[in-house]
């Protein structure tokens, strides 16, 4: 079935203990599991989060192969993939050789009780691509275990949501759907479908009683005025998943029917609020970005006092992960509202009481993005907003430039040191 | 309009600095605001939280009529309450002199932008009953502020849920929505509402988008089998309210169709325990019960770890409100799940770091029940188990005794020693 592989490959490898990063000639990827699949990248994506291996702030003690973003093409599928499979994920039966194929940043196997719930980052196989035992996805070549369930076939999202239109969707973007616009779509969702915010989304006051029986629905048919319906948010970290969580928010709310809204979007960073910037100019006027607010931080408390009299955000996405955000969070958060955490958080107490948290009926949903259930909802989204995730180098691009392994050592030491954006890698150059 | 009252009454009165209890004749209270109502009470309730002023615990220095709990009958009406009452909440135009009522333990408008969203714990004029500025039930007449807004008029849990059926519901039981029941209904609510619930409810996988436009659904059409829907949840704190908490699980769960679920309800105190042991005897075998566990810490965790292979709850009720409870809680939950926090919580920091609540992607719920908005649902439950709620002094009763005023000081001591359950007090016996 597979085409004939070269034996070797060339490979970003990192060294103990801290910022070492190497290009080496390694042996290609075999199929070790019936569930395997192997696949020729394309391009792959140098993360925020690959730095906390290249600092030796992980618990890694040997050399690794770095990356856990990567879009690429299935040139060897393990013997579990045959048309007769049942009882499996559906790509067991259907995925082929050389189709397109993106992965998220750990594997799920869609079998067990955590993937069956659609909560992939729990899968109890759960493995992260980048770490010793699985080699990561800045190589030529990589093996993608449990890959039935973890494997995201590209000519879906054209096949399911362009209603048969030809769109060019580019493979920089594609690399968007390994980690970064999941986790912002998840930072959303998690806001979005809150009962804290179900009414603002439906018009009908708490506790709106969306799947319980009709039996305790709620006896108050009140339907919410547009005032009440006013929806104020904030995102705390405006990093490319900040940047994401804001098209995110602005592309689903533009869907929803008799609300209004107003996004204030929040970083230190002038350059990062430079970027959201450009992103916002871009979607414009096909998508109303005049209800952001683009802030640093006093501005950003200043805006949400005014904007509600003082009172708050109903919900505060944090993307940051630390307890200086989580804190501006709660800060800028109103009663009753929420904070969707999907910053990677530390060792760190968290930096509230219990008093301050039952004082204002705050509610808290933190932790890993469970990618492979988000990527139909930011397949979605990636397809219809090719003009901010599509370009590379442009003012507005989340990706600043593609180069060759040849610039590893330095793309990591730029990256590093926050003299460049998003790097991707073209293995073939 | 109103019946001519005597001038004077008598009350319980709580003196500072602490522990310092009287029986006083003072003042009926007049109205003084055009939405105030005055109530002639028949019963009204000693609560935990009464405690917390009882021990000096509060900031309060100036003496108080005592309370927060009561059930009893209108006997005088501002003059915003009239037939042509319009736009404002609905028992501006229909309370009536002599209407049977129950009010929150709060006061709330419904009509500010919380009260209007159905947040009515939030409410801008929201005041505890039982504080210097607004004397407290435990006492012969009451006056209630914002009364069309506060108030909930008995006749309508018979009325529009009993469907026409003669069906006796006690006064004794009625206090209990002061507080306690839409307090439990609430800690439920926030549990079965929540999105990460939602798959076990509705057999769908995460993310459920219940009300997002059907662009974002999810493409998934998956139905989760019934092993699948099998909810784990634990109650923490078999106190009144916990009780009333899982009382209000089985009620609404028993609903739900095509799942199955299980209860571990744990406290240390043994006679808490068995408190709820009789109460879900008495609730046998209309209702399924052998789905409860009652347990204390050690066979709590056994027994989650048991029936769950290691992996923990879905979601853990909190009705404690300090560190032990939380961080219990936090032991009990799985990854994904959640935990509903509805004690009251003090000054110290919450016990957990970033990384525990990011690894396990736990969600929180903090804080204050809005009761009136939970009571139609907490009023259905109420009507439904009177051979739960109805009784006094049985051993699934969840109210002791009911006494008079004369033994008020006793009755404090009592109950802040924890020489008896909850009491009641008649202010005209």
């Amino acid at each position: 079935m597979s085409e004939v592989l070269t034996k070797t490959q060339r490979a970003v490898l990192w060294y103990p203990p801290a910022y070492d990063i190497r290009v080496e000639t390694i042996p290609v990827p075999n199929i070790l599991h019936p569930d395997d699949a192997i696949v020729k990248i394309k391009l792959s994506g140098l993360c925020g989060s690959d730095l906390h291996v290249y600092r030796g702030h992980e618990d890694v003690h040997d050399p690794l192969v770095c990356g856990h973003e990567f879009v690429g093409e299935v040139v060897a599928l393990g013997p579990s993939f045959t048309p007769t499979s049942q009882g499996r994920p559906e790509l067991y039966a259907t995925l082929r050789i050389g189709d397109k194929v993106v992965s998220p940043f750990t594997i799920s196997c869609g079998e067990c009780q955590f993937c069956r719930r659609g909560v992939t980052c729990r899968c109890i196989h759960s493995q992260l691509f980048g770490i010793p035992n699985l080699p990561g996805g800045q190589a030529q070549y990589v093996r993608v275990p449990k890959a039935g369930g973890t494997l995201f076939k590209v000519d879906s999202i054209t096949s399911s949501l362009s209603s048969g239109q030809d769109q060019v969707i580019t493979d920089s973007s594609l690399l968007l759907l390994a980690d970064i616009l999941p986790t912002g779509v998840f930072a959303v969702l998690q806001a979005l479908q809150h009962p804290k915010i179900s009414p603002f989304i439906n018009g009908v006051p708490y506790p709106f009683n969306s799947y319980l029986p009709d039996a305790v629905a709620s006896s108050q048919p009140t339907t919410l005025s547009l005032q009440d319906r006013t929806l104020t948010l904030a995102v705390v970290g405006l990093g490319p998943v900040g940047v994401c969580a804001t098209v995110s928010l602005l592309e689903l709310l533009s869907d929803v029917h008799g609300i209004d809204y107003r996004i204030v979007a929040v970083d230190m960073n002038p350059s990062r609020r430079e970027k959201m910037q450009a992103v916002l100019a871009a979607m414009s006027p096909s998508t109303k970005v005049d209800t952001v607010k683009v802030a640093d931080i006093p501005e950003a408390k200043d805006t949400v006092a005014l904007w509600t009299n003082g009172i708050g955000c109903n919900a505060v996405l944090e993307i940051v992960g630390n307890n200086s955000a989580l804190s501006l969070a709660y800060e800028l958060v109103g009663p009753f509202g929420l904070i969707s955490s999907v910053g990677v958080h530390q060792a760190p107490q968290l930096p509230l009481t219990g008093r301050e948290v039952y004082d204002k009926n705050v509610s808290f949903d933190f932790g890993r993005c469970p990618v492979r259930s988000m990527f139909p909802t930011a397949a979605s989204i990636l397809l219809k907003r090719q003009d901010v995730f599509g370009g590379v180098g442009e003012t507005a691009s989340l990706i600043e430039k593609v180069v060759s392994f040849d610039s590893a050592v330095d793309a990591y030491e730029a990256f590093d040191k926050g003299r460049c954006g998003k790097i991707l890698f073209d293995p073939w150059m």
